[in-house]
């Protein structure tokens, strides 16, 4: 018996003694998938400088080839978000059956609304009813597109905002913003969902038209059921707790989904879990207790998990397999929390009782769980080894330059 | 005719070349009101330390008399708001006809929810409904109080949140949240509002239940026409757009008052507009625009604007004197802001022409109209200076120690 | 075999198999001592409410039977510091004899320059020559005390700072803290080290003369070779890296000591890792590195380790022991990091593996480690159920009230 | 006599009654120069977006003339700093007869070491001795340049810095930032400054190498006297009292200069004084000090003021037009704080009185003082209104497209 089986065969043990069963965490494990995002394939990088991967996607066929390989390596990465027009082809249903061949869906669709001239000073809330029109319309294709890839979430993020005092009306942008949600989301299919996104700040660097989940929240109660608010964890001021929103919106049955990397000051984009891994398990706590929670199991889980990562100094690929690991890592820990053990420590106001039971789970090694899931699914034990050992790298750094 | 005459003069000219009605200015000068809270006039201090300033005042009814000083000598504070069971007395109606007879009304009603040791763990989200009791019936309590003194305000700041992870479960505190402002609301009388104050921090550690706008607007919606949002200026992340929250609440409806001060860093609770006054014109610029659309104007009229500010080091009654200047200075220059030549700036994109017509407002001394507006009024030119040479502290020192 | 007994036997194979040496791990462990401040045992609280909690320490001869409670649970805290006056007795060679007794040594003595209403305005930078003289005769009140206690750091805070812009002059405050350190500075025995600590903000909101590592470290380096920099964790902007400040200060050999704590807002004074476990873990790891640098171990070996916590929501002995165990645990955790195989990374940028290689780390389970430094040394298992079991709270209740 | 006449009569008539030598203040204006950097007229933007503005500079030659066309028009920007290799010509020389020609001199020369894909894990920090090396041998080649154009200063910003834990190692890093400074410091010339910048983060987002004050004062301190910081307003922690550390660097003459810009959030290279312009104020009011105050006079006289702003959404020759604007006027400002004045006040505690006597300056209308300056240099009365009416920008958007 090698090391990893005595491991996996303690862990039982002790989790057994404790009440726990084993099959069922498996199962849990698998309910939660992580979207891919095309762009996340590409080169990217900050506003100094943009640096060139060898292998790095150069189009969304090739961005779709590196994620089937993501999710054939970890076995919970079954869709992909793409970017309009980043992603943009002629021949759509080429694009899904490209996709179909690799074993992937299409998952939410991205309008772009911040990259074109026309929209300098913003897209469904500028003064100038023009390009307010030529906003909506892009998100109307973008919901056409939806409709042939079959994809069921429209995930908006508006780079829309002010730089100075004075540049335009808060109340004037508020109720144009309003009107051009109202139209697209009249124009969305019964079964789509629309996902609004919202940002501190960060392109616009005085104010952010949507900029937190409360502006988030009313703006999707306004527009109806098919509303939803969406999550990015870098969007928010430092300090913010970010598990109580999700708790919050849960309860409200208003949290669409994620986009999840991690941050240290602003918009980092970096890697999910690379500084403050805690969080993150605080986090997934929430939304296993909504998954778990008789009252709120079918909505939750439906609740879409996305990274949004910039991975500009790491390789692209590699960072893949490394944050979905984490997302299931913690994951797996977080389901070691049984709510109802933790409220009997809260009902004493026992909050040591209650952190070092949290803390159990957090410190606990939750490898083994992970390398039965993978053994079950006849994945590889450690993706990012294997991928680093196939030579994929090399082989696509040939092809693509 | 001497200099501020001279420079009053060349203000009227200046103002009609560029199409201004000083009367009417004048007018909207004395449209707004700020209201004394009647902690500021006594001894507070930080966590490491409460120093006592001689001739402080040591009661509610002291507390009155100076702001009544207050009040006499800038003409635009003519109610203080009272905190509970701080102010509390046998005889309320005695109390009342105090105020009458100091030219006074009685402002908002402020409960306290964090002294008492019950409220360890929070007040009207504790785990325990005892202590849930207790608290909406001090609340109750305090709308008793409310109607014999003719107050029309309950405005309330929950200090309820965590200092640790898994101390409590969001969601449940939550519920517990809506259903006793529920009981709450249910028990307001026709004419009186409820006021939510939010925070994002302090004195809990880790969550804070009522965190920001977004909270504490969807808790004020779920509960009813008469539920506002109150919006203190220390009590946001660093970096947030207040101006912009206020617009957002205007255009709602659902900002009910202001508790006034500055901040650096964390709820430093110093004087309004000493860290950054450009700040207090801005929000200023968004209530002055409110009052007088339309639309809003009616609705917009009714906002309160407090204070709320620790002193300290500053000599209280001087400290208040100078907050009440500095608004009403601040107020002054944004009423010389016309949305419409704003708004033609902003329609032609032209970020610098808007900018610098903000700035003009801004940079301008509104000294002279200040000065009209008190002469009019028969008030000491400069209240501050007035005070200082009246002796009145040296007198309430030797009588209050 | 129990379930600990064949968890350690896996930790072992697995440590070997890895190359560790487990008997120099576990006398690495022993190295790290933390000190435990008196002031932890007393009631404590925010600007809002201290509560008592029943059997809390009332002086400091009940501190320091607490302390030795806590050492003796845990192995690892020989030495409580003292705040004077806090602490002050008449007979201090009775209180030596009363530590030693108890197993225990004095560690720092803080003195305390912000409480007395002289020095609202400032201690040792005090406009006003005649009270920097008092706060400086404190300070060598307190050196004398030290020498009696066999105590070898001064740790100096001030809550030196201004409010207001304007209140006093930057350049000329600074002169007059250089000059008064200076004076202190030379009246420390030789063998006595001088610990200036720093703080962004608070107690005043406006500048804090000592506001960062950059101006301890410039007031340090002008005094001497006997001056260092003490870091509290919770004094810092969001986002510092303080990783990366305590590596900078241990290569100018200038880091003196620490106050754990944690935060997530201010100078929150939560418990030690309670928000960011991985922060501190990356903390250690800086520590360890140089406690293994043949160039820095002597003097990295003396720096010192306290905690500075407010337990105003949790029971004081308890959240001391949590504290105690969490920072053992994560430094466990750190130790199992080797510089040199990090730096194997490093060199072919490869900053997943040695992200991965931090993680694997931090993740590992190192209880069964815990377990047997704590079997060596005939301790119990889990101190805090110890503690817990013992009825030592109930006793001192009754005794305290 | 027309209205700015009679308002400047008046002005000259208070200043007067205040003991104020309005030629003294004249003459003070006329000492500080606002250096323009040649990329502030070059398209520029955010990670998301750069749009063109239609005669935007393409070139060095054509940033010159928009420079001098500036210059011209406010009197008071005769040195443009150039950035390399963004600004790299051929002909150094003949670049310098252009400068003069058009009335200008060149000012701090700024090496770019972040641009280039070898930087990608840094310039002078990198682990790689060939990396090393090449970003040396740039900056001296910069040195060179300097020489060439008599410019005295090199201006050095880092972007080094890491993005993940455990990426590179901290001590390791600063010993070899030090030994490469070490090498430029050697080979600048004895009449040349090195000029050391320090940002809080970005473009890396887990550490930056040289992340505040305190570090790039180290680096200067160690190097020598021709070493300097240099403050860029944008590169704090919100809520950083920069001011202060103005006052800091100054004491001990260690401040080199300035990059002039605003934020709200994080490096958001807005125009100077656009979220806060009191805080300007503030640090103007330390600088004035500095060279009113004989001890400092000679050094703070040198130092150096430069704009670094990103204007993505204003209109460049008019946004700069606008910052040197607003930079003079709030100079002119604080040139009226008298420090004896002040001082009077802080020495009574009287924190109310020292505010007051500080924003009867902020609040004072100096466009009398302003218009004078200008129209004793024959300059027009409100440089930018006068460009918009020039018709320049219609002229080169035909030339330069």
């Amino acid at each position: 018996m090698d090391l990893m089986e005595k491991k996996y065969e303690l862990f039982v043990e002790e989790l057994k003694n404790e009440g726990w069963d084993i099959e069922k965490l498996i199962s849990e494990l698998m309910m939660f998938k992580f979207e891919l995002p095309s762009w996340g394939f590409g080169d990217m990088g900050t506003r100094f400088a943009t640096f060139h991967e060898p292998g790095a996607a150069r189009n969304i066929y090739e961005k779709l080839e590196d994620a089937a390989l993501v999710n054939k390596l970890t076995g919970i990465c079954p869709t992909v978000a793409l970017h309009i027009p980043w992603d943009k082809v002629d021949d759509w249903k080429d694009l899904k059956k490209h996709a179909e061949n690799l074993g992937l869906k299409i998952g939410a669709i991205n309008p772009n609304l911040f990259q074109d001239p026309d929209y300098k000073y913003g897209s469904v809330t500028n003064p100038d009813p023009k390009i307010r029109k030529r906003a909506i319309d892009h998100i109307l294709e973008c919901i056409e597109i939806a409709k042939i890839l079959e994809s069921d979430v429209i995930s908006l993020w508006l780079a829309d905002g002010t730089d100075y005092p004075g540049q335009d009306d808060f109340r004037d942008r508020k109720k144009r913003l309003e009107e051009s949600l109202k139209i697209v989301y009249d124009n969305l299919p019964e079964n789509m969902k629309l996902f609004i996104e919202y940002k501190y700040f960060e392109p616009a660097f005085y104010h952010t038209d949507i900029q937190d989940w409360g502006m988030a929240h009313l703006l999707s109660t306004k527009l109806g059921d098919k509303a939803y608010v969406l999550v990015d964890l870098g969007h928010h001021p430092l300090g913010a707790n970010i598990e109580q929103i999700i708790a919050i919106l849960l309860s409200e049955k208003k949290l669409g989904g994620f986009h999840f990397n991690n941050k240290k000051y602003a918009d980092d984009d970096l890697t999910l879990g690379s500084i403050n891994p805690y969080e993150v398990f605080l986090i997934f706590k929430e939304l296993v207790f909504a998954v778990r929670d008789s009252e709120l199991s079918n909505y939750a889980k439906n609740v879409r998990y996305m990274f949004d990562q910039v991975h500009s100094t790491k390789s692209k690929i590699e960072a893949m397999l490394q944050s979905v690991n984490t997302a299931q890592y913690i994951l797996a820990q977080s389901l070691l929390v049984d709510r109802d053990k933790l409220l009997d420590y809260q009902k004493k106001f026992d909050l040591i009782g209650a952190e070092e039971y949290l803390l159990k789970a957090f410190r606990r090694d939750v490898t083994p769980l992970i390398w039965k899931f993978r053994k079950d699914l006849g994945l590889p034990e450690n993706p990012l080894e294997y991928y680093r050992r196939s030579g994929y790298k090399v082989k696509i750094s040939e092809i693509r330059g």
